[in-house]
This record gives C-alpha cells, structure tokens and sequence, in this order.
C-alpha cells in the first residue's frame, strides 16, 4: 500500500496544508544552524549527511529493485522468504545486527472465484490479466495471486445489479433519492474516493449481498493517458488486488488483536472475527464490468456518477442479474519481519526507527520496493560512515516490513510484540513506501513539522536544481491561484495528518510513537498500482527512470535519521503542533455549524417544496429525509488546554532556540522526556468503537479508510450525528492536550 | 436556432440571475392589479386573459407541428414555400391582414464534401446521417440538406491534424503552452461553449487551414443519456448542422448589409463579403470523430479537454493527417416572412411585434416548430376573442421568419426593410424559438423585467401547479445552495440579457427595440438540435409529449400581447433597468482588476520561476508570456449617468406607481415617448470593428457568439486589452446613458 493511492488525495495532502497557515517559522532556518545541535556539532553534522550522499548510488538502487522485483512475492509466497534472506543478508554484510522476527498470520487466497451475468444475456468475467509479449515479469502468471480482495468473506450470491458509483454512504442516500434500494441486491462500485474495504462495508451496511469493485478507466485508465505497456496508465485486463478488511477497527493479524501472533499465541476463531466483510467482494478489470454496466437499465446516473467508458451509466437495479461465488483457503503463514540494528553510543535506548515493507502483490517495483531500496541505500550508507569510525549517539534500526499489503500485519504484529519496550525507547518512527518522480509529500506528527522542513530545506531537487520544499510550495501556489501569494516570505511548507494505508499507522496510532511518512511522487502517475503490471520494466519506463528520486528519499531519510540519532537535543517542538490543533479545532466547530446549517435548510427547503418545484416530475425523485435538530457542542474545554498548551509550547521554544545555555544534565533529563510527548496523547480507552486507535489526534477515518480524520473521536460522532459521543470526545480530547500540558510543564522547569 | 443551444448556456442565464439582485419590487404585483391599467381596465384585462387561456387546445399545437415538420422545409425548400402559404391561410382565415414578404438571400448549399485520414491509416468518413427504422421521418434523406456549415468557404486542403478542445482563444494559448502551432494544421474542435462560427474564425486567426467540429458524447452523446431512438440523446450518427458566418459583424443576408435584400438590392459581390469563414469548415459524428483522434499523437491533452470517447485524447499534431475538401453551390433564394396585423383601434401606429422562426435545418420539430405552433396558437385566439368583439388598443403583429438558420436573414432583413417604421411604431418585439418541458427562460430588455415577472406570476406551471416564476425561483435555489435563501421574501426572478441566436437580434440591438425572448425548458434535453433527427415522434416522445409547455409559452406571450395592447401607459420601468446597467458596470470593474492582478500575478510567477518549478519538465510545457501593465480605467463618467438615471427612474416609477391620476392627455404623451427609450441606448456609430450592432448595452460576444456581452464595448475593449478603445467605448457607454436620461427628464416632465 503506498501512501498515496491516486493523485486525488495527494491533492487533499496538498490542500491540507494551504488551509493551514503557520507564521513566523522560517528565521531559524539558516543553513548552518541545526535544531538540536551546538554550533560544533551541526558543522560535522552537516559534513557527515554531505558524506552520506557521496554513498548513495543509484545503481544500488537499479539493481537492489531488478533483484526484490524479480517474481511475484506476496506473504507466504516462497519468493517472498528469500527476499527476507536477502535483505537480512544485505544488513549482515553492512555490520549490522540483524534477526528476522517471525508471526503468524491469517492469510486467506482464493480457491474459487466465480463471476457471471446471467441475464439479460449470459457473460462470464474473465477475472484474469493479460501477460504481455513486452513485458516477462507479466508472464510470471502462474507464481502471482489472482486479482482479489483479501478477507473477503466465502460466499455464493446471486441477485440483480445496481450500479452505486464510489460506494460511499452519499451515495447509497442519492440512489435513496431514485427509489432505488440494495437490499437482496449486488452492487457495482468503482474504486477511488475511499480506501476500498469502505466500499463493501457500506454496501452491506445498506443489505447488499455481494459487491463488485472495478477500475473505471475515468479514474484509472485510457482517460488519464495511454495505457500499459504503450503509457503508464490501467489497460482493460488491470486490476488492483487488495486488502478489505475494517482496518479501521485494527490493523495487523486479524486474529490476533493487541497481541503479538506468535506462534503459539492466543487466536480468535474464524467467527469471532469482526472485521471481514460482511459480504462476497471481489475487483474486476473494466473490461470485465463495461458488459455488466451496459446492461443496466433505470435511472441514467447522476452526471458525477458518470465513468468514461463508452456507454450510457444507469443504476438499475437489473434487469442484469450477477452471480457471485467466492472461496479461499482461510490459511495461516509466516510474516518475516527483518530487523536490523546500528547500536547508539550515548543513548542506545533511544531508537531512531526506520522501516518500509517489501512484500507486494505483485512484482511489487513500485509498491513497495522503489521504497525498499531507497531504504537499503540510506542503511549501507550509514554502514559506510560505520565503518569510517562514525558512531551514533543514539541507536538506528531499520524494519523491513513484510504482510503490508493484507493490513500492516507485520509492522503491526511487531509493534504489538514489543509494545513496552517502544514506547520506552522509540524516539521517532520514519516510514516510506512507493517512491517516484515528483514533488515531497510528507505526513506525520506535528512535533516534528519544523525539524522535517529544515531537514528538506537542504535536500536538492534532481530535477530543477532548487530544494524540494521550495518546489513544493511551487507547485501549492500554482494550484491554490494567486491567493497563495499569502506565502510569500515564508519558505516552509506544513505536513498533512496521517490516517493509514502504510506501517506508520501502528507506531503512531496504537503506541503513540511520533512518525514521519515521506515520499515523492506526482509525475510518476499510472494504473500498476496492485496489478501484474508493477513491474520493474513499467517502473524504469514511467515511474523514476534513473532512480533520481530514490536517491532524493535516500537522502532525506537519511538526514532525518543522522538528525535524530546525533543532535544533543531532540529536535520535538510544540508550537506548530499546537497551531495545527487549533487549526483542527477549528474546522470542528465549522462542520458543526455545517452540520446545523444544512439541517436547517433541507428542513426549509422541504417545507418551501424547493425540491419538488426544482426537480423534473417525469424522475420521480424521493424527497430528502427531514433532519433532526443540531444541539451546540461545548468546545470550551479543548480551546482552553490548547490555550495553556500555547503558552507552554512557546516558552519552550524559546527556551530551546539557542541550547548553548544548557547543560549536559539539562540535555539529557529532556531528550529523556521529549519521547514522552506523543504518547500523552493517547486515550488509553481507545477511539470510540476501535479500542485499537489510540491516538486522539489522528485516525484513519471509519468511512473513509486511509483517509486521515483528525480529532477523530469528535469529529466522526459529528459527522454521524451523535451529539452525546461528540462532547463527550472533546472532553477526551481536551484530556490528552490536558497530559501533553503536564509534560510540558515539566520540560519547562528542566 | 434556439434560445439555449444547450444547457450549458440556460445555467448561465440562472447564474446571471443571481447575481443581479434587485430588491424593492414585489409589492406591487397583487393579483388584481396590473402594471399599466387602471383598476377598472385592469379586471377587464384579467377576464380577457381568462377568455384567452381557455381557447388554447394542445391538439392544435398538435397537429400544425404535425403538418409544419412532416417535411424537411430548409430555406429555399419546397416544403419550406409550402410552409410559408400555409402560415398565411391560417392567419388570413382568423381574420388577420397578411402578407409575404419575400426577399432574395445568399445560401450556399454542398456540392461536394470529402473528409479523409490519408495518414496513418486510411479512413473515409461517412458524413451521413442514418435512416431509423423506429422514425420514419428521418428516411426523408432525400429532400434533407447533409451535414453541413453554412457560409464555409469552399477549399481543398491536406494537413496534420490537432486537437483544439472547444476551439476558443484559451484553447489555443494552452496549445501554444505545450509548443503546439496550428499553422498548416487543420484543427479538430468539439461543439460546445461557444457558437459554432466562433471555432473556425479562432482557428483561422492562429493560423489554421481546415476545421472540423464534432459531437463530443461528454457534451452530446451518450454520456447524457440514451440516445436516439432509445432515449433523446446523440446517437453516434447525429450531426450539427449550423451557420457558422461571423454573425457577430453583422446578421442577415452576407451581400446586403444594413439594407433590404429586395430583389433589385445592391449586392456586395462574393469576394467582397468579410463574413464568411477565412477557411473551409465541416461538421461530422462522433462516429466519423473517434478514428481521427484516435490516431493522433502527441502530449495527452489535459483533463478538462477530455470527451467520452473510449480513447486517450491526444493533442496531436499528427501523425493523422486529413484531406478535407468541401464546395458549395453560391445561391441565392427567396426567403418569405410571413406577417399578420389586427389593427389597433387607439393607437393604430403602435405596433406590438410577436415573431418566431418557421425555417428548419431539416424537419425543426423543436427548432422551430415548438415555438411556430404556440404563436399560432396565439394568433388563433386572439383572433377569437376579436370576433367576440374585442379590439387591442394598439396593432398587434405576427411574423413567421424564414431563414433564421442561416444568420437571422428573415427578421434581418425586414428590420432593414423597415427600419425607419419600425423605430417610429414598434412598441416592443416578442420572441420565441424552440420549446419544451420545464423552467421558464426569459432574456430581453431590463426595462421590461418588472412587467414580465407580474405577467409570469400569472402564469401556471402545468407540471406542479405554481406559477412559471416560483418555480424558477425553487430551481435557482436549489442550485446555488443555501445561498439563494438570500431571495427569501422576494418573488421575482431576473431575466438574463440578450446576445444572440434568434430573431430578436435585429429588433433589439440594431433597431433599439425593446425586446423579450420567452421559452420553456430544461426537462427537454436531447441531441436532435439541427440534426435528422429533430422530428415529431423526437418532440412527442422527449420534448413536451402533451404540449403542455407550448400551451404554457402561449399563456406567457399571449398575457404579454395582450397586456402590451391594452395597457393605458406601456409598462417600461427604468429602476430595474438602471440597478442592472450598475451591476454591469461593477463587473467591468472586476474585470479591470482580474486582467491587472492576473497581469501582476503571472509576471511576478515568472519571476519567482513558479510555472517552472510546477511543472513535470518532461512535459517540456512552455512558460506563459509575460503580461503588459493594465492601466486605470476612469468609470466615473458612467457611473455619474447611472447616478442621474437613478434618481430619475425612481422619480418616474413613484409617479406611475397609480396611474389614476394620470390625464389621458399625459397618458397618450408618455405612450408616445416610452417606446423611444430603448433607441436612446444605440449608438449611432455603432459598436467598435462592428458597426451594424449598435445598443450599447447589449450585443452577441465577438468570441462567443450567442453568448451575450453587456456594455460590450467596454467589455470586449477590456477583454481583449485595448485600454484606449475600453476609455473611449466608456464614454459612448456613458454618453447613452445620458441620452436615456434627457428622455427620462422629458417623461417625468409631463
């Protein structure tokens, strides 16, 4: 799973942080002056990470990605056993110390997959990729999974179709609208706009039967460009396995909630699991769904329901009748975890956590092994300054993840494993994934907002010479128009808030370990993502042809880690995260007004017969539901911990701004501390419905999947309506910033 | 032609609508009272309209779209002659005076038409529309004029093809960007956005040789809906025909400008006209476009470019290169307007003129003959309650146009005819074209915007019992969000200016003729429009199946005849006229200040090397060039003539509010001078690089077409960065302004 699964939420990243104007952050930004470090210290710093650099070659990369892509290699796949070796091997050689950290995990893989129409006419799906003559690795058909949805339930259905666009509860309310009900019925839905195991919850939520998830080319396919292997983009035969568990309830083992899946660990029975589908799901190709779409008869769909194949989209439901049968082995494989450890010199309990997964789908190149390899090269990097005679001050320790793609399993299973013992010694967690050409995207804790911008402030872009955040910004002013002009002087830019989709979410969510995700991308567009078609002749093609941008990845995880693991102080700070929550704070009291207003027209609007005088009779359009009355949210509790917190976050930055005046006892009392901070904001009661989720401030969304919900335990219980969980969530989130007051507090008077 | 060539152009005008409120004029629209009557004539006038609505029969409407669009009745037809005596038998036997009147107009009809892909494979298109076995009118083939565009030059030419989006200015600045030049190059451009002739005149000017325009299925196919005979939208064999000469320069016959093409009439030669396309220009199917872009190469176009079709757009240009080779017969033909007077008795030399046009592109069920047959239906029951006994005050006139297609050439040149009658006699033109099921749509003069909305609240919709204007009001709300809540307490709705596209084109902007174009629509959407297929099984299947919205338009036109002839004082009002010309003037304000901070925006962009550092640099995309400084506009000489106006229209509205205690005398004296407003607001140098067109309010687009500008002078100078002609044309603005004021003085005088 890649950090960003299309353009579209890269774009939400990027207005993320247009919407989040934070001042007077650039002065301290000069070239030789480091957070974290005395004068002497940021300049051999600085002529180490220069040192770092002249490491990284890109032919590592080339042939690291030409070796780890070479065959299929999903989890449990004996591709994917000798690529542990390997990669376990590669850190042996470098003078790490390594072990591979071995789970047990549910894995089920089809035995049966059935996909037909059986009237109006007959047709049967072929549910198979094409292997093409101009790529090889394609032809590696027999080694590779089939296309599916992992944690799909068994099942054999058969009902009339309904076509229910992105499947997301909107949806099923417009179609609500047309008279249209799924019940005892199998939708067709498209993928985009949510992660994917949101679709058939939904649609069992509203009584579907089975679901049917296909690629429209309008979002992922011939409309975008040429297709593959001519351009990058999805061809008719592509399809994009993947997981559908209710991640957002917990990642990892499904079995095996909050504890490690050991072998011989505590496993729940299939049945008492909760959080496969409800329901047969199953992804196609749009070769497969433009014969099922074109026998659909009903309601012409909405106009931003409509896809770009070359028919007229109706709704149903029928008269085209699908029948559905899946059924998977319900199997339980090994997760090999590779793990491997550079000792620090004066804190070797404090970790600097570096990971990325490298089991695929597929072939996996982009997703995750262009990720992979940047990782391997930052690793024999350091080993090379090692072996040079640097040691760092504290200890690094890459991951390389395997079980990402089912649901984090084994970062998740790992995390679990050693639980106390992170939240004791991790410091930071540093995550990739899919990496190409294109701009920095990164996400993460706000405490480190202002340590990641100097980081990449001197991280160059290969492609124009500037560094990669002014490119950024660049890139942010010409979508945002001339408003954005409103940044200039300011040469920084503001991470987006983490929801899942990546190993980050376990370390941050569950265990309150602050985390950066970072990759680039933007101009490596395509439709591999989870096919037969990500494969290192389509990564060399379109995605990052000379590995510039791996080197690019290499270069910024590197300077993170050399950061972290060498700076007399810890480079956390309190006063961006304190205006981002503010800023949180603030679109919660929006979307409450939102929520009220709305309310209140729809109510007006139905008794003004807006809509019955607005609309074409001849549809016969149901009118919308009447809506209850939006009570006002006290949010006086969370303003004034953010108020204290304000207070604290300054006076400790400008305790902090010149650590010259500290002492080595002062040093080191706070970077004991400092760790400390992301986990006061852990609820220990868990998010509302997912004890799992921990984090107050960030959350993968129930209905939106990797997408972020920040304030989660408010915000969701305002979106769904529910006023008595919404205050009550704001006193718990007032709570956590209330714990985060107390540390600060205390780091004041260090 | 019709009012709204789709419903792109009808949201325009809602859009317009709201963004010109004007409060302060419910008030006076109680049921019983009508703007104009005295109280005692204002109840006989309301039984009248009573009488009226209750001689309408829909079997009428019926049966004359039956008879008029058996045929295909092109100008110059048979069928179109047979037409025309029919129109005059009808209105001779109600008892109207008739007559023909016949001028001698220009209308190229295809001698030969050749379109074909020479490279990279070999591809001839067909060019033809299918016969239907469902429509037996569309085997009329025969009697059919092909697939055409009136007033393209002959030529023959051979080139590489490019792909120009909507063919408009922008389109080819973003060519330009991706270092695309059309010269040489024949361009392949989508209907849509702007009037066709619009699309081979840009083409032209950047240097193009040939231009194709196409269907796209995205604005006119079957990603709307079902198309023909399914449903009503585009099948892949549907073509739009249309003129496509610069009527912007001027409308009517190409060799008379300005005068009457009498059969003895000076005639420009050929090569004299400036009005025809500069290059040969043809319009095909999606069926005939799909090939041709198909084949072509080059950048992906960018996404807003993107149609239906089940490729990847490229922009070219080639390697698909086109043999387009088009000649025309250079006739000239008779084209008969069909006029009909009931004499006035009071006042016998104020005339009310009702006209619609009765020529089609090939059958014209909806385009025209929906609105032909609600005239005539006026016509016939007006002429009923005259054998009751009921005599208009003043001269009510009905004229059937011929040669509307072709650029207005009907009406345009009885306006020429007539000119000087016209200015003395004419009171106000009223006009309709295709109509159909759904909302009112209302253009005209802003002097009349009072007196249709009362006329309008009078009038039922037939679909959910309310009245044609609440309706509206409900649509527009539910469009523009809870915004429009801004209306509450407020009746009425804003009619949109007026561009072109009909025959209200010569009354109202070269003659100075107050003017309202009235239809129904927007649940009639289909893709018949100039095509095979606009037939009456078309029309009574998709359009308005029981005519009940040609009813409803005769209720709205007959309300207005009816009102406008027996008013005691003609219902002009100058307070909404003069808030309106405001609201214009502060968008020309807006549109000052957008062109100078785009100016400042992109040269301070190019400076800071944003578009640089935005963009992949394998797209190898041009930068923008840099801008020229906008100077300062002095707006104050408008702004004092809207000052003067203001009071002035007010003064005069709270003098006429009762009319009561108006002498008859001053009465007969202010009926006489109303009429001459309108002509106060022309300019007898006419409009810059287009002198025929001569309201300085009010004109068709030079780069839009139908789609209107206000105070175009101004606009277009502004628009197209002529600072000094934008100063000037504020002063013939201005000066109008000041004319309409001395008239207002005068009224308010008596």
């Amino acid at each position: 799973m890649p950090r960003f699964s299309n353009l579209y939420e890269l774009l939400l990243t990027f207005i993320f942080i247009m919407n989040n104007p934070l001042k007077g952050i650039a002065q301290s930004s000069t070239p030789d002056k480091i957070y974290g470090f005395t004068e002497a210290h940021a300049a051999t710093e600085l002529r180490l990470e220069h040192e770092f650099d002249q490491q990284l070659q890109p032919s590592d990369l080339d042939s690291w990605m030409k070796r780890l892509a070479a065959r299929p290699h999903h989890l449990g796949s004996a591709y994917d056993h000798q690529n542990a070796l390997f990669l376990d091997s590669l850190f042996r050689a470098w003078g790490y110390q390594t072990r591979i950290d071995t789970y047990y995990v549910l894995f089920p893989k089809p035995k049966s997959r059935i996909l037909e129409m059986t009237a109006p006419t007959h047709f049967r799906a072929t549910l198979e990729e094409k292997s093409l003559p101009q790529d090889p690795y394609t032809q590696q058909i027999q080694e590779a999974l089939p296309p599916y949805n992992a944690y799909s339930i068994d099942g054999d259905v058969t009902g009339q179709l309904v076509y229910a666009n992105y499947g997301l509860p909107d949806d099923y309310e417009m179609l609500a609208r047309y008279g249209i009900d799924v019940k005892g019925k199998i939708v067709i839905v498209r993928y985009g706009h949510s992660w994917r195991g949101i679709k058939p919850k939904v649609a069992a939520e509203h009584g579907a039967i089975g679901c049917i998830i296909y690629s429209d080319p309008a979002d992922d396919g011939y409309f975008q460009g040429d297709t593959y292997p001519t351009g990058p983009f999805k061809n008719p035969w592509g399809v994009q396995r993947g997981s559908v568990i209710d991640m957002p309830i917990y990642s990892g083992d499904p079995l095996t909630p909050n504890v490690a899946a050991t072998k011989n660990a505590p496993r729940l029975s299939l049945n008492e699991v909760k959080i496969f589908t409800q329901i047969p799901v199953l992804p196609i190709s749009y070769h497969d769904a433009q014969p099922l779409l074109e026998a659909l008869k009903g309601p012409v769909a909405p106009p931003s329901w409509r896809g770009a194949l070359p028919i007229t989209y109706h709704l149903g439901a029928g008269p085209a009748t699908i029948h559905l049968q899946l059924s998977f082995s319900w199997d339980i494989v090994p997760c090999y975890d590779v793990v491997a450890m550079l000792p620090g010199k004066a804190y070797p309990d404090q970790w600097i956590i570096r990971g990325n997964h490298y089991d695929a789908w597929v072939h996996g190149a982009a997703d995750p092994i262009s990720g992979q390899v940047a990782l391997l090269a930052e690793a024999k990097a350091l080993a090379a300054l090692h072996q040079q005679g640097w040691q760092p001050q504290r200890t690094i320790v890459f991951c390389a993840w395997d079980g990402e793609e089912q649901g984090l399993l084994g970062s998740t299973e790992w995390v679990e494993d050693h639980l106390k013992e992170l939240q004791q010694k991790a410091i930071v967690y540093l995550n990739s994934d899919g990496n190409g050409r294109g701009y920095l995207g990164v996400g993460g804790s706000h405490t480190l907002e202002k340590f990641f911008n100097q980081v990449a402030l001197s991280v160059i872009d290969p492609e124009t010479d500037t560094n990669v955040v002014a490119r950024l910004r660049a890139r942010i002013i010409s979508q945002e128009g001339t408003q954005a002009s409103s940044l200039d002087g300011d040469q920084y830019i503001h991470i987006s808030a983490l929801g899942s989709g990546s190993d980050y979410s376990p370390f941050l969510q569950h265990a309150g370990i602050a985390s950066l995700n970072v990759g680039y991308g933007g101009e490596n567009e395509g439709g591999e993502y989870h096919t037969l078609y990500d494969t290192y002749l389509d990564y060399i093609q379109f995605k990052d042809s000379s590995f510039s941008y791996g080197i690019t990845l290499s270069k910024t995880m590197g300077r993170c880690i050399l950061r972290l693991a060498n700076c007399d102080l810890l480079p956390f700070d309190f006063t961006h995260f304190t205006q981002t929550v503010k800023h949180y704070v603030t679109q919660l009291q929006q979307l409450e007004k939102h929520e009220r207003d709305t309310a209140t027209t729809v109510n007006k609007w139905l008794e003004q017969k807006i809509y019955a005088l607005a609309t074409d009779p001849q549809l016969r359009m149901a009118l919308p539901s009447p809506k209850k009355a939006v009570p006002y949210l006290n949010f006086a509790p969370l303003l004034n911990a953010l108020s204290e917190l304000d207070t604290l976050a300054n006076l400790y930055a400008s305790r902090t701004n010149d650590i010259s005046h500290l002492s080595p006892e002062q040093l080191r009392k706070l970077n004991q501390l400092l760790p400390q901070s992301e986990q006061q904001l852990l609820d220990p009661a868990g998010l509302p419905h997912r004890p799992w989720y921990k984090h107050t401030i960030y959350a993968p969304g129930l209905y939106t999947g990797y997408g972020v919900k920040t304030l989660p335990g408010a915000r969701e219980a305002i979106e769904q309506g529910n006023w008595p969980e919404a205050q009550q969530q704001i006193i718990q989130e007032s709570d956590a910033i209330k714990r985060l007051v107390k540390l600060l507090n205390t780091l004041n008077k260090i």
